[in-house]
């Protein structure tokens, strides 16, 4: 069997296979990074057409990493997802409450998906913060509703939710209305390899911490 | 904002929108709830022209579990993915080696891929498991090196690493050569939330152990 072993290699052909997908797009060198990582994640080049990057979406996003802002996420995926070793190095966090009981216990008896009881109860901590959203459209509505009615202000959302039922809407709405710098993707499509990755790439493009 | 807030119904509709791509195709009704639960988590009916399922792998997967099985996995997030609360009731636990330092060692020593070292680390311990590749294109191929010179012999073979380089090679490897029955994706496409649907259908399959 004769195929590539080293990482770096890996690395290096996959992001040059990738690259042909994106020549002639209107992407910036950085939007070219995100885009040629959730490629690559989803190992599906249609990313390319759908995925939509606010203009100052990467600025607020380098600049809340740097400060040493938390991330908060709607499922654990999203949060084993993310290379937490450089973000820990700016003094951030990677928060998840779907597996926290009280969380399970509130949207049960409000009749609520857990994601959305989670963003619920995450509120005002969500400030200043960076919002990664892999999963749950409801997660992404009801973010969306803390932002209109309490005026919760994340630095930066990251709005990839997944499937066929109001996922899209989600997105599209993201897109729309949102007080706050985005990434998104159109359609049906997402998931938490692609939240992930968007955040990783971000992460990338700033680097470790100098020490 | 009106939509959908209630997870039972988000579910059924998202299952009863997903029914009709798999209309008059070569699945039976097993097959359609794995096929299902795939272009779910995905949010891409394309996977319907993909996934490819051998005739032995629900059953062998459903005795596998049923006996307490433990499953390997590649990477972290396929490990999160999986339905571990109903796996334990069985007696199955989900290893995944990915981020053990003498893994790293090891594969830093070879020029290897940290999810081929753990493979190799695994070795016999996949003997009459469950194996779930999600990302690792040469975790998949270790795999069936172990397979074919040391005669490993795993229970049934999920395998649906992604991306461009090895990914389709390595999958193609398994429909064709494996001697364990799998369930894989041709092409690029697959991905960590792939795996960890595909092993969560057999497991709903099953269900909850009867107390």
């Amino acid at each position: 069997m004769d195929y590539i072993k080293d990482p770096h290699e890996i690395e290096r052909r996959s992001m040059a296979l990738i690259a042909p997908y994106l020549t002639g797009m209107d992407f910036d060198e950085q939007q070219v990074k995100i885009v040629s990582r959730v490629i690559h994640a989803a190992g599906d080049p249609d990313y390319a057409n759908h995925v939509q990057i606010h203009p100052d979406a990467v600025e607020a996003a380098s600049a809340a990493i740097r400060r040493g802002a938390d991330v908060y996420c709607d499922v654990e995926m999203v949060r084993t997802g993310i290379s937490k070793k450089t973000l820990a190095q700016y003094g951030g966090q990677v928060h998840c409450l779907i597996a926290d009981p009280a969380v399970a216990l509130l949207a049960k008896e409000q009749g609520i998906t857990r994601s959305m009881a989670a963003f619920r109860t995450f509120g005002h901590k969500m400030d200043g913060a960076i919002v990664a959203v892999g999963n749950a459209p409801t997660a992404l509505f009801e973010l969306f509703r803390l932002m209109q009615e309490e005026n919760v202000r994340p630095a930066m959302v990251i709005g990839v939710p997944v499937g066929f039922v109001g996922a899209a809407e989600s997105k599209e709405m993201l897109a729309e209305k949102s007080n706050a710098p985005y990434i998104t993707v159109q359609g049906n499509k997402g998931g938490s390899p692609i939240a992930a990755s968007i955040f990783n790439a971000l992460l990338y493009m700033i680097g470790p911490k100098a020490e």
